[in-house]
């Protein structure tokens, strides 16, 4: 069956998922009958390709890498999102925290055109995932974005499905790989200056870094999580919220030589019917599961009544990582839009 | 939808899952549009019950409680599978590890028949995984095992869906909990066999410990990931084992001085189109995932080309923990009948 996709947003992650699309094309044909075809990409700094016929996309990875922008100009995205023939729109957009738009309407747009939705971006589902759950069961198509916490590890997918049948009560995570890489160094004796700019230097921190040393995307997933595994919207303001940017290297020491590691930990606990939320860095043991999670890596502990605390580790971003994610979210779609039976196995 | 359920094989699994049956009965049915009714219940020990009513289970509980059989003779458990009129054939009679009957033939026999089988039960998954699923696929029903393996702890899952599209190069785990928890006694000064002793006056541990000591156990628990994971069947005799029954005080607290950890470690290793597997003590740096993974808790990391390293963590066994294997399993069989969309929030 010839699936047909329109990515909107051709950064890191759409390159990412463009390699994996040519490097599995054949495995996910034969193995998950699964026929990609990329009918349109759209990119405010690339401009736009449309070709209803299948993108041959090895040129456009090539055409981007020389730094040299498609042949056509950018047109207006909801112009594509409404009016192309799609089945699945690719949603990549730069995340925009505070409101998560315009990737919500762009979103809106899709599902109400009855057309399956795919993102990794945070904004749009921090701020308004119930709603687009809703509206794609309205209109019978599927909404997925296991890219947005922890890239391609598969969290969400676990919460939503594998835990069925078990209450949660608390979910803490390292959900920064940014912030968790800093500290890593800090451990290692570099002061915060230091650590930030070498984070930088390796492509993990931004130029601005607020976003990451100030906990805001900590909170973003935050939001995520309240909504996946609680089922509950929280205001951006309602959560708790210090970064690390008043952690010394001194304190790291000292605790370290106390046997515990510093860490930024998001927590999400449900006690008496109130859910509470916060962001802070906190003192971890040397036996916790997340003492052993350096550098970029993340993890999540979700503690339930029925399997007391389970851990989950992995990259929380990368191009390639959260592409995955895309490319595991589009597969799923395809096994229940055609009922083929789970579990294949590798690639190869 | 009502779905009707034999249990075969009462212990401590499926005294765990009846709880959970009990205190989920209205989330199940509301949430989950799942009304489960227990048609009948048998086990060599305590007999057998048929009520195609439904079984109440509270009783049921009470009765073993007090050491009680049921008030009737156990029936030959074929002729149950056989004649019952029932849903899901629930599979849980004690593991034979060397050949995995009669737990094999009872679950060809309900497959056979067009009914649904989830079990707990390593061995007969060990041998005659593939064999199973292909027989399920002919007859249109599903056979699902996430009991075997890290108890409630989604592992199976895991690989199964959220990793489709990856190509898994490498597995390694802690999978008998058992081993781990006598480890991490000796790591704290008991000697062995006041650690085995321990583990036996927990619970943890049999009165003949040579299944878990020695590797058998998690040699099964290999077999099984070497089908889900890579499609392949390895013989039991061509897993290289190694027990932890010769690792001494001394061995133990010489590493951990030189800040590493043993843990008795699972591998299947694919290299050159070639899967090797083994079961073997290994030192663990104190940064691996694994130097955190301390007492009956078991973790499996996945390394897959897309993820670099993913680890799970989380409880290896007990009643509640693989009950509610039995439970999620049950509800994924009911969601893609029905194809109820994924994502319910917490029973509550």
């Amino acid at each position: 069956m010839t699936t047909r996709l329109l990515i909107v947003g051709f950064g890191n992650v759409g390159r990412g998922l463009a390699r994996l699309l040519i490097s599995r094309s054949q495995w996910l044909k034969t193995a998950e009958q699964l026929d990609c075809r990329v009918i349109s990409i759209t990119d405010l700094r690339y401009g736009t390709i449309v070709q209803p016929e299948g993108i041959s996309l090895e040129p456009v990875l090539q055409h981007i890498e020389q730094g040299t922008p498609f042949s056509t100009q950018p047109q207006p995205t909801e112009n594509l999102i409404r009016q192309l023939d799609y089945d699945v729109l690719i949603e990549l957009t730069p995340t925009r925290l505070e409101t998560g738009e315009p990737a919500h309407s762009y979103i809106r747009m899709a599902l109400e055109r009855g057309r399956h939705v795919i993102t990794t971006n945070k904004g749009p589902v921090a701020h308004h995932l119930l709603e687009l759950e809703r509206l794609a069961r309205e209109k019978g198509v599927h909404f997925r974005y296991e890219g947005t916490v922890l890239a391609g590890t598969p969290l969400i997918n676990l919460i939503r499905n594998h835990l069925a049948g078990a209450t949660i009560h608390k979910i803490e995570g390292i959900v920064n790989g940014t912030c968790n890489y800093i500290l890593t160094r800090m451990a290692a004796g570099m002061d915060y200056t230091a650590a930030l700019k070498d984070a930088q230097e390796k492509g993990y921190a931004e130029a601005d870094p607020t976003a990451d040393v100030e906990a805001w995307d900590a909170v973003a997933k935050v939001m995520i999580l309240a909504q996946v595994a609680f089922g509950q919207k929280l205001p951006l303001h309602s959560i708790s919220r210090q970064g690390i940017s008043g952690l010394t290297v001194a304190d790291i020491q000292q605790a370290l030589r106390e046997g515990h590691h510093w860490r930024l930990i998001a927590t999400l606990q449900q006690q008496d019917g109130i859910l509470e939320a916060s962001v802070a860095p906190q003192k971890i043991p040397q036996d916790h599961p997340f003492a052993s999670v350096t550098g970029a890596t993340n993890a999540i502990a979700i503690y339930t009544d029925c399997l007391s605390r389970i851990t989950i580790t992995g990259p929380g971003a990368g191009p390639v990582e959260t592409g995955f994610a895309v490319l595991n979210d589009l597969i799923h779609i395809h096994r229940k839009i055609t009922r083929t039976p789970n579990g294949n196995h590798n690639p190869r």
